[in-house]
């Protein structure tokens, strides 16, 4: 049987499509804009909203305790989002193996000791701007650069403040591959042969 | 055919006996022990000092510029095995596939614009304490634990020293391998298909 497949991933490094191909091959469900559409079902906050919160903080001072977090007076709208969306990555764990991308997923799925197989994508910024130039056709190489640092910067930070560590760390993944390297269909076919001996 | 494959490994990790079946399954020279005989043969440097400083530095606060060190009125008995070990490392890397363990090898080849697949082993605490105590049978855990803690340390410096990155980034591996969780054979076995496909 497939595992659960986690795959944490740099803006511009083919994660998302590489995951979607991934979970196409093993036959299991894949979730990433899906778990939009469900988070919003579960906290009434507009899809939007959820799509530009549901990574980004702009909380970099201070730490998210989820321990404390139903005790708290006050939450902010992204705790609240962040709250609902760890809901709805359980479920979808918990309904068998998937692909998750993103989101915390990785820390939030070890915070309830569920196994899983952790997965990095990364590249090189070079390939990264040629991938955004070509998935947003009208942007500069310097708006794609800029793009990129700020995507970057915004999801470590929410890494950061949601599970109080460093976002990208070796030791988080079970797999990290440079999909710059090695190409999108190589990284499909590594983590698939993973998958089977997993 | 079999590209140049650099491990670099935790100590305790189990690198040094997964690039040995790499080589093996592939049918190409292993070098790491044999790298030591060469820099002695080389530098004229006691094998043991080699071994000894050939991946430590105590050079904690500056760092080795290879553009000026041929032209250093002094050098160390470190940098100068360093430079001895470069010198071996490329020519290991010049006759052809091979895997070659440790020693700042991917940095070395990647500064001379020669193309090798650069594969990162870890692994979490416990399997490294487990391996260590296997390996010298007499040791202790919070004696394992002490020594991994060291030879980290030294390992990080040395790489920080000759190569002015931090160690274990992992923008510098095409592939990174969590050996604790997924076991040698498995390691070996990705590693290889990897090879097939580079």
């Amino acid at each position: 049987m497939a595992p659960i497949i986690t795959i944490s991933r740099e803006f511009g490094s083919g994660g998302h499509s590489i995951g979607e191909k991934v979970a196409e091959k093993l036959g299991i469900p894949f979730y990433d804009g899906e778990i939009v559409r469900r988070v919003a079902e579960e906290s009434g906050y507009a899809k939007d909203l959820i799509e530009e919160q549901g990574e980004h903080t702009s909380m970099g001072n201070r730490w998210f305790d989820i321990s404390t977090a139903s005790a708290m007076y006050f939450q902010s709208p992204q705790d609240e989002i962040f709250l609902a969306q760890r809901k709805v990555i359980l479920d979808c764990a918990a309904s068998g193996p998937c692909v998750i991308v993103g989101r915390c997923s990785d820390y939030i799925l070890k915070s309830e000791e569920i196994r899983a197989l952790n997965v990095l994508i990364h590249a090189d910024m070079e390939h990264r701007i040629s991938r955004i130039i070509e998935r947003y056709g009208e942007l500069k190489e310097i708006s794609a650069k800029k793009r990129i640092a700020k995507k970057d910067k915004q999801r470590r930070t929410y890494y950061r403040y949601y599970t109080d560590q460093h976002w990208g760390n070796y030791e988080n993944y079970d797999l990290a591959l440079d999909s710059g390297t090695l190409g999108e269909d190589t990284c499909v076919h590594m983590i698939c042969e993973l998958a089977e001996r997993f």
